[in-house]
């Protein structure tokens, strides 16, 4: 995927810069080296490099333009400011379609292809020993997971206590400003883990900073916060499958006016202005700000909520009330984990994961899965990855492809107060029923149109043909949970 | 139950003068009597008498006092006016406690017997067919419930559209005022339903308005209400299990000032002060008003709420934000219903029926159930009566007598953030898991006592001896839904 200079490079692929050059001072901080890139069409990206060790100097750059691209690069070091050179870009393979973009309250690629994100959490993979990491890559190829939650440092927290075998950075005070040193292994091995990711066709939700920390990169001094979030986004931002997250449960780190500097910091690092959210953990950050892409949600509840503020509403589907709040995407990265173990976040039986996420889907949003059962050598995927032991996988995967088979994008409709539904009005419905049961529906199908109905059992993984019908029409349902209706015009 | 005058009379049970006296005018409405009752303590108390109909008064009393109690009739009627007598009041049987009282955030009957509510819910009972009136109290015989939720208004609604064979009153407009007639034969059948719920031991929540309504009921004009109100009180509320439910709904019918009214009238018409609450579909009534003894919720969820009020609070558990709110004991009486009819509000499965219950129950409140199954003859129970289908009520059964059980009251306390629990803190405690299925749970017990853990299973009522445990303490679970622990000081 990264392309040394001169050669020809793909759309969304990486051009690398490589340039080798001596400092005296300390070569993460002191040295200033960007590459200005243009177009043939006139086109313009400024984009900073960095030190990747034994006087080595990269610049990467991710060309979103077929056609010639030439560059000039600027440094205080006397020795390489002013190089130049130029590559060919060229059409990417069929199934590259570049950086995920929000697209009204939905994701695209870059090139439109939609995107639906069906995420999965592995906090901590990076961290853990080869073979699991391999394990937890045949894992992944072996999912409907398009997208996962991990972190840039390790975690310190229940089930995953063991010290890392490499930190990603060392700071200290020297003459009254902060010696950052970062380390390359760590680095080198971490992004190579993105591009894996971005092998297999998913979205690495890189989470910045989080608060489960006994090393003390949760409480970094600001500037040194910086200096790490300028590091690595000049390493990774060109890898096209790149979201910032910048933070789990923020709210445990620093309070909000902190995190919307350093959101503005990441968008002015960041050249290719990938997705940016933030993810709490009780109080919600005003997700409506500008800088924010989409809305990344913690809520271990179901997302059909009753009562309301102060009780005054009975019935709200939270997904369309956050749309209206926001006025972007939703994800809930966090509705609780399938699992069994002793905290309430990590023990949903598989039934309510599957459901949360249909209730999420069928509401206008999406939702992130997580699994936590407990074993004997203590590996659960949220954490560690490894093998998923969980029973809600596939139907996760049966969701994805239903929604990846309905027209593009269906969007939340009060069909009925009792129900979750979204659709194309008039053309497509995707109605479910949650923990309900009923043995029967009445439906008030529009413009005297005939629609096939078809009963999805999201638990079962069955769909059966109900038949034709138009109007006013009553349909049989088997009294069960976990129930939608597929209805589409003729 | 009810004693006619000069003879002995249980206390709590009904003392009853019969008066003979003819009247030019409507007998009721222009017609004034009642009794002033006094003990030989000196207790005194005013109690209304009412028609019934062939020239005959009628005025009941329920003595919360053995001993001599002497009465004089006063009216406007000259020839009963001013007659007196005496009666004994003699000690109860044994399974007589007096109407149910407020204690604290719990209910006792007035001898000081707790009384825990596991109601059910029989709107329109009391207008099926005498067979079928039948049935519905052979099962109510062979249920846990102790108290009904019923109507005293015909219902018209879904799956209950007949005409009923009896309207309890009319009334018209003549000469600038209302004249109402009461439809004896409908109230004394109506009382008689309610004795034999007294027989039963089952408390009868007396519904006094509700919108369900074709006949004009729910909007009578309220001088209209109000003649209604002060007929039924002086006729029924010297049955001892009488609750007045305001209204089911009251949101749909009148604003909340008006309720304040009429739950002050109800408030002076009653001698007895039955317990008094009111229902609302959306907007909560202020429970904490003065004349409100308890509140009656509706609550169509989970009772465990995550995000609460713009989303600051994660992990709220209902019930006791509510005791906190209005300060009186909490009973949820609609919480959806078991079944499977094509409203979401009545097709829940029989494990989350019972798992609110349990939610609502092990955090310091009460809820009532309610069945809605499809049937041929769409007879559903809480409607119309009948048998009961679902598989809820022997669970209810099963919570009622591990409440039973315990030490009274059980409070609800913050054990951990994570479950459901009450306790007699340093004694007893009852924790629930919810629909959450820890396959293992660290407790903390308190003062190096020696506990005793039963598991329990709370949709297969299985109890299980988990053993004897102290200080921090590591529990094995079996990894399921529905599952609480009792915990016992030895």
């Amino acid at each position: 995927m990264i392309t040394s200079a001169n050669a020809k490079v793909e759309k969304w692929g990486i051009f690398e810069i490589v340039l080798r050059a001596r400092s005296s001072q300390n070569p993460f901080t002191s040295v200033k080296i960007e590459a200005s890139f243009t177009h043939e069409s006139g086109d313009h990206l400024v984009v900073e490099g960095f030190y990747d060790g034994e006087d080595i100097y990269k610049i990467r750059f991710m060309p979103n333009k077929m056609g010639l691209w030439k560059y000039t690069v600027k440094s205080n070091i006397e020795d390489i400011d002013g190089k130049k050179g130029e590559f060919i870009c060229v059409e990417p393979p069929e199934r590259v379609h570049g950086p995920v973009r929000t697209s009204g309250y939905h994701f695209r690629y870059e090139d439109g292809t939609p995107y639906y994100p069906f995420g999965t959490t592995l906090y901590a993979w990076v961290y853990q020993k080869r073979e699991l990491v391999e394990q937890t890559i045949d894992s992944l190829k072996d999912s409907p997971f398009n997208k996962v939650r991990m972190c840039v440092f390790p975690k310190y927290f229940f089930y995953n206590t063991e010290e890392p075998a490499m930190l990603p950075l060392t700071w200290q005070a020297e003459h009254g400003k902060y010696e950052v040193v970062f380390n390359l292994q760590f680095f080198k091995y971490f992004e190579g883990l993105i591009e894996k990711l971005c092998d297999l066709g998913i979205e690495a939700d890189v989470i910045l900073f989080h608060p489960y920390d006994k090393w003390g990169f949760s409480k970094m001094p600001q500037s040194v916060d910086k200096i790490y979030l300028r590091y690595l986004i000049s390493r990774i931002s060109a890898f096209r499958n790149v979201w910032w997250s910048m933070a789990n449960e923020y709210d445990f780190i620093k309070p909000e006016k902190d995190w919307d500097d350093y959101f503005q910091f990441v968008q002015i690092c960041d050249p290719y202005n990938h997705l940016r959210s933030i993810h709490q953990c009780f109080k919600f950050y005003d997700h409506s700000k500008p800088w924010v892409t989409h809305a990344s949600i913690q809520w271990q509840g179901s997302l059909r909520s009753w009562g309301g503020e102060a009780g005054v509403d009975i019935g709200v589907n939270l997904v369309p009330k956050w749309r209206e709040t926001y006025k972007k995407p939703i994800i809930v990265d966090e509705c609780g984990y399938e699992g069994d173990i002793e905290y309430a976040w990590g023990n949903l039986p598989p039934q309510e994961m599957v459901n949360r996420i249909w209730e999420g889907v069928t509401s206008g949003g999406y939702v992130t899965h997580g699994e936590t059962y407990r074993s004997e050598d203590e590996i659960l995927w949220w954490s560690k990855g490894g093998r998923l032991k969980g029973a809600s996988k596939e139907r996760i995967a049966f969701l994805r492809r239903i929604l990846e088979g309905a027209p593009q994008f269906l969007e939340p409709i009060n069909f009925d107060w009792d129900v979750h539904c979204i659709a194309k009005e008039g053309e497509f419905y995707l109605i479910y029923f949650d923990i309900n049961q009923p043995s029967v529906r009445e439906l008030n199908l529009p413009d005297n149109n005939k629609f096939r109905i078809e009963l999805i059992d999201a638990w079962e993984m069955r769909i059966t043909q109900l038949g034709i019908f138009s109007g006013k029409c009553r349909i049989r349902l088997p009294g069960k949970s976990y129930i939608a209706l597929r209805i589409q015009k003729v």
